[in-house]
């Protein structure tokens, strides 16, 4: 299996809920469009951005579906499923359904209550997830610091190779560059290293990154093909300062409570995706006073995703 | 509501599966019948043993009918149900089931994926499911080794108290006795505080617990129910050598791999229940019989269950 | 070389400072005093308690001497010196200071720096420092929530038998009662197993434990002995509610900013022993007010030395 | 105080010692005019590399002397001596004794026994010393895998920001990159940054980092230098095939033992600097035959330091 190497912003949207917190699945056309728009490339789904995790299975089908019936005849925007983790039998169930679902790919993050013995473990793990859609790209989604899997990816790397046909890369959320440096070079360069640490992105360009996943790509993408840009023309400083705009941003989600801020900042740009879900808090309504002031200190409409 | 607190062993049932690693429910009757050959006075079904994150939503629909369907007429067998943790929607769904079901207790456990940004934030997502089941009393599953979700339980018991009525208890699966007694202790000793270290028991027996919940209940409460008598008689000498007889039978647990040794014991005793799924790793066939042999030494058939 | 395993309470002192900050020595003898009032069986000096961490090497051999001057002519007190962790040529000077100083024991914890590869290595430690003072006693002190050196102790135990002649035994400060059990049981009870959790002493009762090391001895040891005399007469209710009042004064330093609280409980008694030393943070004269209320309710006065 | 920012290589010296694991200081100067012939900028003495936490006081003493003695009349070698981190007081007498000496800057970590509470509570450790060389830049040295002191250093500095006249930047040992940018825009760019972790540098230079202190620069400094020109040239291709060169060879430490495999570097580069001490491991007489083998495919001649 060929796989093309991903090339700009992919976006890990947000799951759009109603005011009773069930799917607002009318949302995503105008999602999809937002992210046409300010030209992002792709959607990781169902990921942490996503609430992947307190999405019924039944709601996770159904939020592939509303995602897959936009994007399946746009070449142009790569759809990708995270399928989860700790369920193996789900994750298998959902890999199915997304391959007939014509996605791009699928995604699988390292058992985050039984957690593997080892990387052959966890291998074992992506062998028996990636035959369930064999014509369906895979990537590895490296986020130690929600699933407690600290593996080497380069010994991940080294455990599939070969092994799995369609294993595409990983979605690399840690700031390991050592690393990730090592993967990117792994076996002629042969795996799609997705960088997946919007703050920190300018460090992972100079190391060849192409891709990148992130939630601060659905309400700011414009501030990153700045970044971007700025970085490919030589001009340093100015990616600097464009990166040190992305922390400042990224510093009111740790002010402000945390993951939920992101749906806040959506409302900010026209889209309304409702709170977040149990087990994580929403920022009250004084919290939010403060925030706009923040935001507007920011000057964040001058970037924001429009 | 009124609880009435649990005296005795409770085993945390393994879920039994066949050769392709499907639900083997045809094996429930029998095991539900051993637990009650050897006094076993409930099960905690969908566990950590049970590989409760493992099980499909569906399947663990079809193991809790499976279990309820021989116990709902045995009063003095308590059934309680593990909901999950990381998923709030689906626990709600699952307590409504039990409820109907005729359960005797549903239980959740800290969110492992998203954690809980302080204890107050654990207890809003404990108000949300326990009301799913107001008739059905709630225990909360108490294991921060595998949730990463370590809150003292005085702090969650001060937070549900007089807020939820179906609160029980806490099914407690963590070392910190100074946090244990505090809860034994709050309130009037209001709540069921059940234990949930078998290697540990006798440090809390002497603090007064009663209540016990465990996996090596399923294949040696004869050795528990030995070391309980030992310690009501004043013999503590025997508590002591039957407590050291009880850690090296679970020593052999991580000198074999881990939980899934669990269901190599099972064996021993005539009651096959498959292998552990993925992601947890399975005993060779070589260690195996390494392990016959170690077992021999302890001397296991002489404690075992039944 | 034969040793005799310790009974009782064993005091972790304090190290008095000065207004400026410096050695008190002068308070040292009442401290002692103080301690045999109230029946105290030794002192565990420059541990965490003591401060051992922040004193100078000459401030460690000052505080050896002031305190074996008292007791080297004192049979009943045993006098145990914490060497450090860390820094092993100075743990091996102080340790050949501690025997001509005639002190009953030395310890050491774990390096928590560079943290020992494996018990193996942490046992080599132990080698070299034991030989450096091969006529007396030598403990491990295990306290992972400050070393992280989190080695089960029983592995500890099968490195060293046989191979350290002085190796006496182990300050247990840890809540592993597994790993703990298994040690008192190891080579016929050979070793000396001294509890160091003052807040969970009633479990550790049940296991066969005789000795203590704590710091809330050198402030409250009657509540102690009371409660060790109602587990040996049998009066576990009584016990429970003496291990209660632990836990309720324990929890006080918690609220108040941790172990330098236990200076202020200190004061309460009468013997003035200073602040901490930074890092450690010291109570603000509001708290101070605060604490003084908390301590009131609590009627420390009813059960603290002498 | 106005501080120049250090541009280039400051290695971490290893602490010679002598087949009985005795100082060794004759071996400094050459160990110097090692340095200085591969433009190295500056020495960071008694750091990890250093064993800092291994030495006597008199030792460190001895070390900080025959190293001042060398480089105060070199105004092209910044000599930066690590004070410690658990012993303030320690800290504050070795602190004069540099002052005294010439040394261009002292350095001190984060307390790793009793850890600070807060990040203003670290931030007053750093005033007491600081206070007591004020004629000398003051460097925090940030290393949180081994202290546990993960206080974001941009707290730090705002903490001290006006307060400490001659804190001069922090040496910074972890790749929290989002931090790092934060800290190095911070108040017009007024502190040094320092970077230390060699196998990410060319992460650190895209952000403008100038300085860099590490391990590997004592044996492989023409690599970095390499690696900083091709960099600066915009090829950075050349750059990424020289950083995963270091990367290789850090590598081989993790395979061999670690922090001790270094001295094996230095033998190879012809400066025998003896054992480690313990804690830590050295390598076998097998191993280094493995070793050397490796080093060999390497290629380590040709980027070793001459």
């Amino acid at each position: 299996m060929i796989i093309k190497k991903i090339e700009g912003l992919i976006a890990a949207p947000f799951t759009p809920f109603d005011e009773n917190g069930d799917l607002n699945l009318e949302q995503i056309p105008a999602y999809y469009q937002s992210l046409k728009s300010n030209q992002v490339k792709g959607g990781f789904i169902c990921g942490s951005t996503g609430e992947g995790v307190s999405l019924t299975f039944q709601e996770k089908v159904a939020v592939v579906q509303a995602w897959s019936t936009l994007t399946k005849t746009d070449p142009d925007f790569k759809l990708i499923v995270l399928l989860g983790g700790t369920n193996i039998r789900e994750c298998i169930e959902l890999a199915k359904i997304s391959e007939e679902e014509g996605v791009d790919a699928i995604s699988f993050t390292s058992p985050f209550y039984f957690k593997p013995a080892n990387v052959g473990q966890l291998a074992a793990c992506c062998v028996e997830i990636a035959a369930a859609a064999p014509n369906t790209a895979f990537y590895y989604y490296h986020i130690p610091v929600l699933t407690g899997g600290n593996y080497p990816m380069i010994d991940l790397l080294k455990a599939v190779d070969g092994v799995i046909p369609n294993f595409a890369g990983i979605k690399y959320t840690h700031e390991d560059f050592m690393d990730f440096l090592s993967c990117m070079n792994f076996a002629g360069r042969k795996y799609d290293m997705l960088w997946g640490r919007d703050e920190n992105m300018l460090s992972s360009l100079i190391l060849g990154a192409k891709g990148a996943v992130g939630s601060t790509y659905n309400y700011a993408a414009p501030l990153y093909h700045d970044l971007i840009s700025a970085f490919n023309a030589g001009d340093f400083e100015r990616a600097n300062a464009l990166q040190q705009k992305s922390i400042d941003m990224i510093t009111l989600l740790g002010k402000y409570g945390g993951i939920s801020v992101g749906k806040t900042y959506m409302k900010l740009i026209g889209l309304d995706c409702g709170k977040f879900r149990l087990p994580i808090k929403n920022m009250s309504q004084e919290q939010f006073v403060a925030f706009q002031s923040d935001v507007a200190e920011l000057e964040f409409a001058s970037f924001s995703s429009k």
